[in-house]
């Protein structure tokens, strides 16, 4: 075997949607094929922030999450912009349209053992549009929960057996600061 | 080469670190030989939050994340509780001593290819008492960044290259939402 360059990665296995590769001594995985992860902040006009549910099997739980998905990762729309991707997964995925989608902050969720770098955009003003529910083999289930109640909706959820993806907490951070932003103006 | 069954689990790839399977049609990586991982949401009785900075190079940039580390990873410490690893690993990292060390939220943070679950701790009263620095090859800076400051801070450092882990704001939602209890009380 080729010893490789201590810079050099090397390619340990080839998923369908992910590789797992090992460069400078760090193993992680790389995603295939996109261009981007988005993640929605959503609110309604009348206070409620979207979520979503849904089956993660790495983790062998049901996952209440902020919705999200991948860009560039339908053929043909391999350039398809973030902004257009955040209102693509936030309709497939709750059936909600938002009236603006702005992004607000950008980060590696497992920087560890991942090359993603996610995309937050919040998005106001949702209306249900349609039924959501994701697509082909997803099974998505879409939660308006009102923020004054979010803690006790998570603590009732987990009580349940779900897991809460730290995510959602990092939403309901930027929301609360922009409500307090606006108290103290 | 046998068919598996469609229940089953088949490993790809054996890292050192991380094995690359897939289950039920999903590929993820998950975690060998560790018990827990442990973040802290660390406060000094100034009103810092704790943060550290360190190469990941799985994105290739130095990110601003939590200190965390993992439990169990430890030859002869396999059994050991989160709350110790997190005091552990807030110590190596940091050279910060806690007060008090509860844990107060618990999720996935890449349910969708990880089977990572984490463990945030509230830690209070931090006060210096080492270097930090990280163990071996780890190379962890450590900052206190005042709380009032924060957006600030990571808007600086952003600026200048670095990334921050969206668990970074998920932290301060919980310290933030103490303080507003405690206004409101």
């Amino acid at each position: 075997m080729a010893e490789n360059p201590p810079s050099g990665k090397q390619t340990l296995a080839e998923g369908r949607h992910l590789n797992f590769v090992v460069r400078n001594g760090w193993e992680f995985v790389e995603r295939r094929n996109i261009s981007g992860i988005v993640v929605v902040i959503g609110t309604t006009n009348h206070g409620c922030l979207v979520l979503v549910t849904q089956w993660r099997e790495p983790v062998k739980a049901w996952v209440v999450e902020l919705p999200a998905g991948l860009a560039g990762d339908v053929p043909g729309s391999e350039k398809e912009a973030l902004a257009e991707a955040a209102k693509r997964e936030l309709l497939e995925e709750t059936g909600f349209e938002a009236s603006s989608m702005e992004p607000v902050l950008t980060g590696p969720p497992s920087p560890g053992i991942s090359d993603e770098v996610v995309t937050f955009f919040r998005a106001r003003g949702l209306v249900r549009s349609s039924r959501g529910g994701g697509v082909s083999e997803e099974n998505v289930r879409a939660h308006a929960v009102p923020l004054s109640g979010l803690s006790d909706w998570l603590a009732t959820v987990q009580a349940r057996g779900m897991l809460v993806d730290p995510k959602v907490y990092a939403g309901a951070y930027v929301v609360r600061k922009e409500m307090d932003e606006w108290m103290y103006e």
